[in-house]
C-alpha cells in the first residue's frame, strides 16, 4: 500500500502557514492571494534581500551560455571589470573594477553545461573568500516563450558582506567606496549590463560572428 | 600577440545601447542608473514577462533538492496539484489541478545535479507538448547568505499560450477557466507555494525528518 503525502507528519495543521486546497479552498484562498498583490512594490521588496534580472537574447542559447561560461567574457558586457588575467591559482582571474578606484576583483567561473548555469564567484580586494556570487542560467527561449533564441536569468542574493566587509584589512587605504555602497543600484546596474550582453550577442549573431568571439580562443 | 576585448567589432559605437566606462564614464552614467531605478515599481514591470519568486529555507540544500526533483514532492507542497500517477511513457506524470475543476495537468521533471536545478515542464490537458515551465534552482545558502540552509529560486516565463491556449481541442468542453488566467497572480501563488515548500522542509528538518520523506522512498 502506498502511503499518501505528508503522511509523516501525524496534523499537518500543526504546519504554521500551510495553505492547500484541503485545508483552504478557492473562496479561502482568494483574497489570501489578492492580499499579497499590489499595484506597486517598493524597492526594496523586490531588491532587497535578492536582485534578480532577466532578459530574452535573440541569439543561440548554447553559444550564449559558451561565452558566458568564459570569465574573459566580463571584460565586454560588464561596466567596469577590466584586465583580466588568470592568477597562479588555476581558474581563479584577477581583474580590476574601475568603479572601485582600480580595486582587485577575483573571480572564479563554476558552469554547468547540463543546466546551462554559470555562476561568478567573485570578491573584492581579495581572492581567497569569494562571497559575491553572481548566478546565471541561460534557457532555451523555444521551451518557455515558444521562439528561437535565449533567455538569461541573474540574481544575486544579499551576502551581509555587503553592508559590512568582511575583510577589512585587505582593502586599499583610503578607498572612498565599498562594493556594497552600491546594493541598491544593483538592479539598474545589472540591466544596464545585461542589455550590454544582449546588444553585443545580437550585433554577433545578426553578422554570423561568432558570439564567443576569437580573442577568447 | 593577445587581441583585446571585442575586437571582432571595428566601432562599437555602432552596437546601439551599449554602456560601458569606456564610452560612459561614472559621471555619464550615474544619471542612466538614477533613472532607471524607482521608489516603486508597477506590478507588470516586475512580473509582466517573468515571474521571479525566491526565498530561504533553513534545511539542508542537497536534500532540499532531492526532494524537489521528485515530481511527487508538488503533491505535497503546491496548492492544487494532486493524484500523481506516472504514465506509461516514463517520467511523464498525470496529475488533476484542482484549480481548473479537475483539470489534467501533465509534468516531467528535469533536474540537474550538478546545478541544483529542478525544471518542472508541466502542461494543461495534454502531454504531448510541455509548455508551462517551472524553472527552478536550489542554491547553498551558505555560499551566497554566510550561512547553513537553502535558497530558492524559481521563474516562469510568459509564454504565449498563457494568453491563448495552443491546444483548446483538448479542454474539457465548457471548462470556466484557463491556466492562463491566472498569470497575474502567478506572483503570489508562488510565494505561496514556495512558503509552503519552506514550511514543510523546515518542519521535517527541525525535527530530523527526512526532507524527502518515506512515500517517495
Amino acid at each position: 500500500m502506498t502511503l499518501p503525502a505528508l503522511s509523516d507528519i501525524p496534523d499537518t495543521a500543526a504546519i504554521a502557514g500551510l495553505i492547500r486546497i484541503e485545508n483552504s479552498d478557492k473562496d479561502a484562498t482568494t483574497p489570501i492571494i489578492m492580499d499579497m498583490l499590489r499595484s506597486v512594490y517598493p524597492h526594496d521588496k523586490i531588491y532587497g534581500d535578492f536582485c534578480t534580472v532577466q532578459g530574452y537574447i535573440d541569439a543561440d542559447p548554447r553559444a550564449v551560455f559558451e561565452y558566458l561560461s568564459d570569465t574573459r567574457s566580463l571584460e565586454e558586457w560588464t561596466y567596469s571589470l577590466r584586465g583580466f588575467t588568470e592568477t597562479d591559482k588555476p581558474g581563479l582571474w584577477l581583474a580590476y573594477d574601475r568603479l572601485g578606484d582600480q580595486t582587485k576583483i577575483y573571480t572564479r567561473t563554476v558552469a554547468s553545461a547540463d543546466a546551462m548555469t554559470v555562476d561568478y564567484h567573485c570578491a573584492w580586494d581579495q581572492g581567497e573568500h569569494l562571497w559575491m556570487i553572481y548566478l546565471m542560467r541561460v534557457v532555451d527561449a523555444q521551451v518557455v516563450f515558444n521562439k528561437p533564441g535565449a533567455v538569461v536569468l541573474w540574481t544575486n542574493c544579499h551576502h551581509p558582506f555587503y553592508d559590512q566587509n568582511g575583510y577589512p584589512e585587505t582593502a586599499p587605504k583610503k578607498r572612498p567606496v565599498w562594493v556594497g555602497d552600491f546594493w541598491d543600484m544593483f538592479s539598474a546596474g545589472h540591466q544596464l549590463e545585461l542589455d550590454n550582453l544582449r546588444a553585443i550577442c545580437e550585433y554577433r549573431a545578426a553578422r554570423g560572428l561568432p558570439i564567443k568571439p576569437e580573442w577568447m580562443q
